[in-house]
């Protein structure tokens, strides 16, 4: 099928440019003003509207099984609902259970996302260590596209990796080639102040935050950041949402060293006044780790997007529904961790970031979509509008307006944390794969239409020069390339 | 003509692929693998080496008339020399006189540049300020392609300009949607100490780099990022030399402001050990503002180019010799202050930056070309190698060796401050305008072939979204889009 | 006539003992725990209360003809205001118009502080530049115990100081032993700004702080901090209001500079709220420069006494009462810039600085007292409750409450900044000279009782412990011993 | 017995004065200039020089055993001579093995100091947890005047502390008034880094350092502040080496949080290009740990103490003869740790501090000496010459000269890091208790004539606060009042 955009300005991260876009199957075969209509195309009329690429969203958790629950958006769902808001892949997480086999973790998330509508792939969780994990990230790495490596500091007596699990699993990601990212909040002060705080009777969804001030997270922050330094690996750190995170992320990148920031959609805009909400259920909707900030956190983050302090936007998409939520009625460490987004994150920051002048609209799609392509190795294949690249298309016209409601929306979850938000600047149609998902209100995606995608692991810097050098054959010489 | 570059990888600021590269006439035609040769087309075998965009040097003097002299490196040996190093555009200075009709000024230069090699643009310093030089503002940015003004912070009861003149130009230029550049070193101090080092009898080049401290370019640096910051206009800050500007522009840009940070290779490699050579002379040819510096400055700008925190480099190529360099011999405020490099930037950038690991060779790029094109609003015609840009390109092979000296070099300067360094790493061919202009040691420019690159002025941000909105019309949306 | 303080607790910057402090003439003679009465001498029974040094206020502006009127609180009742609220000295300034004789203008306000009820000294305006000036510094620290220089670099037209002046300034300074101070506030960018606001047409209030943002004052304490590195003189910079002076200090300091920085009361408690106020009175009764900030910079400039990064607090009282702020109705710019506060220093420190634990009472005592005594070259004579020093002493219940107003006030001024705020910590009694001059209501200051206080200039380091080596004779080797 | 002091200069951490000095029996009776002789007393002519209080090393193992072998330091071989070298107290370590009973240990401790020549104190040691522990500490503050315990965080496997054990004896120290102090070294990182260095071959002491990079220190240092900050009690770092750690506690500082830091006299002046040392032996007396360090971290630590970011010197004095460094001739990581300096930590300070210009004399005497008994609550008891304060004294010739030496020292060790360092500036005496201990080369030191001596804990502020408003009876209200 082929597939003429007509009449757009196409946005990529490093231009903007009055441009048609010729689709041809899955890719894009042309890119260039006053493009001609092939014999049967379809003509899509972009009405002088933006044409960008598909956004990534690089941190969600469809259906995930936590906390004695599981989550309520599936792989389906949940990227339809992405698809609706622009975003066309997702990457996911395999978080296996201390002392589950981890392939077999891995294989168990790949046939819960046959289901997904739109690409995928999946970053997997080390949660302990013996011989068996370290030689399942050799054959995922070799064998499964997979090249991110996940590590939670917190949730003690779960999933927590201690200093020991960390710089081996890092150890053995740097041998591979593949980067390591962190969930970066001391688990044993979070443990430590739930404890006291239970102790003194604070068991309401504002003992969250307090169980999890910033210099819990600014902690493990510097900590990953520093064993990373000296194993001489890349760090990613996912959902920053505080100055203290931003602060060791900004210190390390200053002395050169490879590291990696993402921050929320949410983190970016809510803060922490919501626990402080008469209704029980509105604060405990809002109960995600690292919690929502102090205003002056928030600032600050847009700040590390600015300097490009911070590289990437995601949602931590972990939907939990009311009924869920009350799990933790007379507990707030009972309350299901998470809320939903993943179908808001573009309208959002565009509307707070490129509206305001804060970014520009290449640096929207940069922090959308090309970054992530780039740090998870998929670009260009993914996070640009050019030849060759998958054919992951947004037309966005800024004039629009529209107000996001957990009435309207398409995700799997009972309300939503930009209830009520007017923004100007909307996602009027979604190409994935070639094929028009969304266009003006009609959802279009197919139930088990996404491609799990190879993530391919860094050579060294080195290794590449060399191989510049002697064989003439450098396959991804930019590692790291942001 | 037709070109077809076969056998090479690709290497841009955003990737880096196995391609050849197809150029028609002056533009590139194609990228892509295995491209067929046209009819008649000329085939450059580029035998697995990189093909990158060529060098932009966005700060030259070229025949600069400067402290009673004039440099000796003329635009069309300048960009010879620059063209055998890889670097296919200069970007000049128009330099008015105070009180001289800053239109003059420019048509002299425009004068002078004709018998470039290759493109070229210019820069115009405000010196001084009248209504007459309001007006020419205007004039240059509507009528004569400038979008760029340099300011003189130092050189007083010359060319330096005192607040008022700053405010007055940042204001101008920021309504006109210019950016403006400096030369961040605080005159006053400087002739203060010049003053007092001539008291107290020390009257050899040692005296230079005393009369003008790091604090001094720190102080210009910082006072620029503050009016700009309270003015609201971009930044560029030329020639950064030290510690103390590059903190300026990290704490400024982590605040979101709008700054960007030149290097220039010299100062990446070269220590403040050189005045104290034995031979006056020698110590005398590295007499330049800002002077080199201390060994910890070094480390210090490469990791500012490494966290993105520089963005540019170049030379100040300001060539003047020996008999010259003797006009202060008794006297160090009459050296004249310059030294050369356009030949060598790429080459000691390349062994220095991308060898030791501190930069991938895809940041290469962005910081000798695509970075430059960007803040100066001529990409994507410069910087890159893709369809639609100008055939500006240069074949690198990485494996390859060569030794840098005044005996072999193209500059038209006496001494060479790289002598003796053996670089890995050498430019092979050199592809201006889509004529091969330099292979293998064979030299084949043409005076006056080069042309004068327009660059339009930024639409703020505003203005842009603006118009996307209501006419459909951006062009050049991502106003510094660095 | 001899006095014994019984039952108190001393608290020096240094350390805090339950001892009595016997004063005989204006001196303390002994601090111990149970001292004896001698014979006639009067006893102050301190019930437990604290016994602090008197307050040292360093900024102060009495009776000071200013923008076209006088400021309406003079030497007489400003210091007896001061003594009620636990204020023993003040230092005020000298400020010569520009080609104003220097001396002329010295004698001319030695004139005025005749009156004074208590101890005082002078810093000396340097407002302009050329050799009488110069030798007026000279005569001043030889002569007049004359120990510090202001420099403002805000008022341009009127009494700024470009940075030729200041470098000339400062380089006299240092070689005379003296130190620099400054108010930091870019002139060029202040004068820029309110033209362009008054042709928005903004007259109000409101304009004010918009016509200086913080940004004009970090941009000229971090120029005058570098002025003084390249040029080795201490620096002192006044009422510092912002996040970015403090930071351009903190840099310093942790550069090993000999920097620092003094923050008013009000900077500290009140933000820039107030001049939204619907009362034009009410909001121009807080036009002063710098002007009161955003919230996020009290919290920071606490934190900076906390660490050390500021060492002072002052009030800079210089009354302008209703009527005169009237002046500037029309135009802010002609509303007389200033306001009071030498009474409410010292309680609204204790109240929000001991009570909430950002600071602990030895701390208190050092920013209110010990610090500026010891930066001026005046400790310990003044600043310690001790043998041998001036019998400047307070008695402080920590218990007691009271409401600060405008209706209950001894300042000459007819409106409180500090309106209505109620603190806990009160000065009970207020000894100057060894004579008590307040005590509980009962005000006993006598007109013109206050003496000049010299301040001598500080030997160089080198020249210290050179002396001490050669000649065994330091008197000063502690030179800014903070 | 009665000592009058004449002729001298008295310099205190606030001022400097000259004056005599009355000792009675072990107490400071008077001090002021041109004191008379009572009847009997002892008269020492000062002869001009400086008259200081005693030093204090707050970080010092005599006799520690460690590493299969027992330091060769004893108590009354190394205060004897500390005493030689003007330090008049020392702060050891009781360290107690895992599981050992922690007042077992303690007393082994004291009873192994009873034979100390002068005054001394123990930090406490946690190295493992459970409710004896918990309960030893209540009873150390308590009946044992122990305000300070140490943590390590390094040596995995011996006396590492993990978060937990933190977290925990952070909590209780808070809750008993206690300061807690850290080893500052992440012993997971050391030990996969030993593990590493040794499988490739790396046995000698150049390994040392490689195992033990700065970011080692960096990370644990910033743990630790977090750990503070979130449990809110006061830390204290011992031996700071570099700058990554130095960086955590400015940060911690001017976030307002209450964190101190020590550097060793070693780390200021020697750096790390004595593991390269030909000789096995030299390259192994320097082992120790941290290890020592670049030489950009020297001058950034002796910018942390003119800052006042770091407020106390030490010397980790652990002696370790050859033979006993043989112990790891072919395994780095058996070297025992640990190397001496108690006896010249204050002449070198004192050569390279003050007659550098860096310190001031009174700044000296506050790294030295006084900071030490501040942040240990034993000031004004010991840290200054003043009425009522210990007889801890020396006599300081600011124009004598001697060169360091293990052919001259007092140190019962076979080498010295600071061999053939001439430093100008010698102590001459030294009294301790009101004796003289050391004069001029004659040794007069006793064993056992040294007092244990109480530290008490600290009143938090609002305890402080609020018991002088209800009871009139604080006894350490300026807790933490450096």
């Amino acid at each position: 099928m082929t597939l003429l955009i007509k009449g757009g300005t196409v946005v990529n991260a490093d231009f903007t440019l009055r441009a048609d876009v010729l689709i041809d199957g899955d890719k894009i075969t042309a890119v260039g003003p006053d493009l001609d209509a092939p014999t049967g195309a379809e003509v899509l009329d972009a009405g002088g509207a933006l044409v960008m690429p598909g956004g990534i969203d690089p941190h969600t958790h469809m259906e995930l099984p936590f906390m004695g629950t599981v989550a309520s958006e599936d792989f389906f769902s949940g990227t339809t609902a992405g698809a609706v808001g622009g975003t066309t892949m997702i990457i996911d997480f395999v978080i296996p259970s201390p002392r589950q086999d981890v392939m077999e973790a891995y294989h168990t998330w790949r046939g819960w996302a046959q289901k997904a509508a739109t690409d995928y792939s999946f970053h997997v969780a080390i949660t302990w260590w013996d011989e068996s994990v370290k030689a399942a990230m050799g054959t995922l790495t070799r064998d499964h596209g997979v090249n991110s490596f996940k590590h939670f500091m917190a949730y003690k007596g779960a999933i927590m990796c201690d200093d020991e699990v960390l710089v081996n699993s890092f150890t053995r990601a740097r041998d591979l080639g593949a980067i390591c990212t962190v969930h970066a909040e001391n688990g044993e002060l979070v443990a430590h102040l739930q404890k006291e705080l239970l102790a003194k009777g604070i068991t309401g969804p504002e003992g969250h935050p307090q169980s999890r001030p910033t210099a819990v997270e600014g902690e493990a922050a510097d900590r990953a950041i520093r064993i990373a330094q000296v194993l001489n690996v890349p760090l990613y750190i996912v959902h920053n949402s505080c100055i203290e995170s931003l602060q060791a992320i900004t210190r390390a990148r200053n002395d050169g060293q490879r590291v990696f920031g993402e921050v929320l959609a949410g983190h970016l805009l809510v803060d922490d006044s919501v626990y402080r909400h008469p209704d029980w259920d509105v604060a405990a909707h809002h109960v995600m780790s690292p919690p929502f900030r102090p205003k002056a956190n928030q600032e600050a983050l847009w700040r590390g997007l600015q300097a490009g302090m911070l590289q990437t936007t995601a949602t931590d998409h972990c939907c939990f529904c009311t009924p869920q939520k009350r799990m933790g009625h007379n507990n707030f460490t009972q309350i299901p961790n998470g809320t939903g987004g993943v179908e808001d994150r573009m309208h959002v920051l565009w509307h707070h970031g490129v509206n305001t002048g804060r970014l520009t609209p290449s640096e929207f799609v940069a922090i959308t979509s090309a970054n992530a392509a780039k740090i998870f190795n998929i670009y260009p294949r993914k996070g640009v509008v050019a030849v060759g690249a998958d054919a992951d298309v947004v037309i966005w016209d800024p004039a629009r307006q529209r107000t996001i409601s957990k009435n309207t929306h398409h995700q799997n979850i009972d309300y939503n944390i930009f209830e009520g938000m007017t923004v100007t600047g909307v996602n009027t149609t979604t190409i994935s794969q070639g094929r028009v998902v969304y266009h003006d209100g009609d959802i279009r995606t197919v139930r088990g239409a996404g491609r799990y995608v190879n993530r391919p692991t860094f050579p060294s810097y080195f290794d590449a020069v060399k191989r510049v050098a002697e064989v003439n054959a450098p396959s991804a010489v930019d590692r790291m390339g942001v």
